[in-house]
């Protein structure tokens, strides 16, 4: 008896996708950051499909470029980054871009990031599908990047495109064998390039130790990211917060699901104690996924793991 | 610019009390549990409210009585409620119940607990607006017990109907000064009368311990429960978990705000130290709201406090 009305969802929404909750975040950057009306009309083509919600846009100047985070559910995510690059394709010219920072294209790099029930596999068919329509319907050049690349030497961004490697070297030399794109022509146009890929949620996380010594905080640091011997997924470094009087350990986790956030504070609360100090206080910078809070709890709790279905709020949203 | 864009929300949900998040559970309990039909009837009731999500239904014959769970918005909470009360008190005919369990009417006891965005104190206004209604529209007695109780001596449920004291007594008594009710006439009918209230929601945790000594796992429960000088929220007892081969500590949390799940796992590992033994492993019966795994997140992280709208999942539901 109990299922017939336990298959009954009476909360009235009627937006499937969300329902469903799988749900992708993706962070293109376009190559203007000077005229907003241009930016408007990409923002506005984003906006305009199903299910899509913009969480922030930056215009830099400067680097004359904006990047424009978005959050839509899986089923969508293809379409509203093509809807977006097409505009960007169709307005900015990048025989007419100067800016500080490294690109190759209108729209320059596309990210797609997995943010609840949906894996980074999931993303990299994505990056694919989004790709293969780029460069056939549009005609720009795509190379894929990170998670999605098809070459170990292209995983890495700055192996594509750096400062001396941008859309006017590429433009010369895409006829060679090392420039073959994975979609589109091996012609560069007004559009320039892509470099679309998959890659995991970053989280910005700050722990404080009750000191001012910053040789010590830098230790500290050093001892905690990858490339020195530390956490895999973990990049950081030391400041003095004059506000608190306190040196801050200040990390990116470049993969919460390996990397989790508990592991980070316990390593830097380990490697504080040789020096006799303590952690007084860490925050979190920005929004985190709810799977990022529940698998540090789990550890703390002596759990295996908590799925985000033991969660009310969670059970709620549930398809039924 | 920024702001013209982010106060649009592109995710399409037609639900705005559900956008809000403010959310109630409410788990009342009729005096059928024979009788699915009549069951069915007063379920259909209060699913027919807006934003009613049915969690659970259970039926006990031995105890003649069945318990629905279900979820609604603040907003449509009483509405809820009192339908299906109007229909329990239609179909229930108290002079012909029987059961285990003491009772006092067709709808015997209905509490409000706060889930999301909605205070204990908003709960007990909920139970004084049913209250009231179920008096005046339906004639029926109505006590107000746990927070929404207006005298001491109405705070617990078992002061009010236990098994010395049900319908029939009430029935005899309810022209004394004790047992004017808070709302309805001081008489008795066929649905007898209802007890109506607001309480925080309860919290089943288990914690394991690396013994199969059930009198030290005694010792650590009577440690941890309230009555006994432990935690002020905590109820407990200690089970040998054959499947296990380990002791279980057994907790009812009854107010996660006030005594966190963190603070009563950390009591049992502490109460364990001094027989040497560990924790082994912890684990959440039934669901959680989001609200309790982020106090005890922030507990072990040093912050004050992690705020739901941190979530990125959270973020996106919020209303514009």
């Amino acid at each position: 008896m109990e299922e017939s009305y336990d298959l009954q969802n009476m909360i009235k929404i009627d937006s499937e996708p969300f329902l469903s909750m799988r749900l992708v975040e993706c962070v293109p950057n376009f190559s203007n950051g000077i005229d907003s009306s241009v930016v408007e009309q990409i923002v506005g083509a984003i906006k305009s499909t199903d299910t899509v919600k913009i969480l922030d846009i930056e215009m830099d100047a400067s680097h004359n470029r904006s990047v424009v985070t978005f959050i839509v559910s899986f089923e969508n995510a293809v379409n509203a980054a093509f809807n977006g690059i097409k505009v960007a394709a169709s307005l900015i010219n990048m025989e007419k871009h100067h800016g500080e920072h490294p690109r190759f294209g209108a729209a320059d790099v596309v990210p797609f990031i997995p943010i609840s029930g949906v894996t980074i596999g999931e993303c990299v068919e994505l990056a694919r599908k989004l790709g293969e329509r780029v460069g056939s319907e549009l005609s720009i050049p795509v190379y894929l990047y990170s998670e999605a690349a098809t070459k170990d030497s292209r995983r890495n961004l700055e192996n594509i495109r750096n400062s001396k490697f941008q859309y006017e070297q590429l433009k010369e030399q895409i006829n060679r064998q090392e420039w073959i794109p994975d979609y589109g022509p091996s012609v560069v146009g007004s559009a320039g390039a892509s470099i679309i890929g998959a890659r995991d949620f970053l989280i910005a996380y700050n722990v404080y130790l009750d000191t001012q010594d910053l040789n010590i905080g830098k230790k500290i640091a050093t001892a905690l990211r990858a490339k020195d011997g530390g956490l895999a997924f973990v990049k950081s470094l030391a400041f003095f917060i004059k506000e608190k009087n306190q040196i801050q350990i200040s990390m990116n986790l470049t993969n919460f699901h390996k990397t989790p956030i508990y592991r980070a504070l316990e390593l830097v609360r380990l490697e504080a104690k040789r020096y006799g100090l303590s952690v007084t206080e860490s925050e979190i910078v920005g929004l985190v996924p709810l799977d990022s809070i529940l698998n540090s709890l789990s550890y703390y709790l002596c759990m295996d793991r908590i799925d985000r279905k033991k969660i009310l709020e969670y059970k709620l949203l549930e398809t039924q």
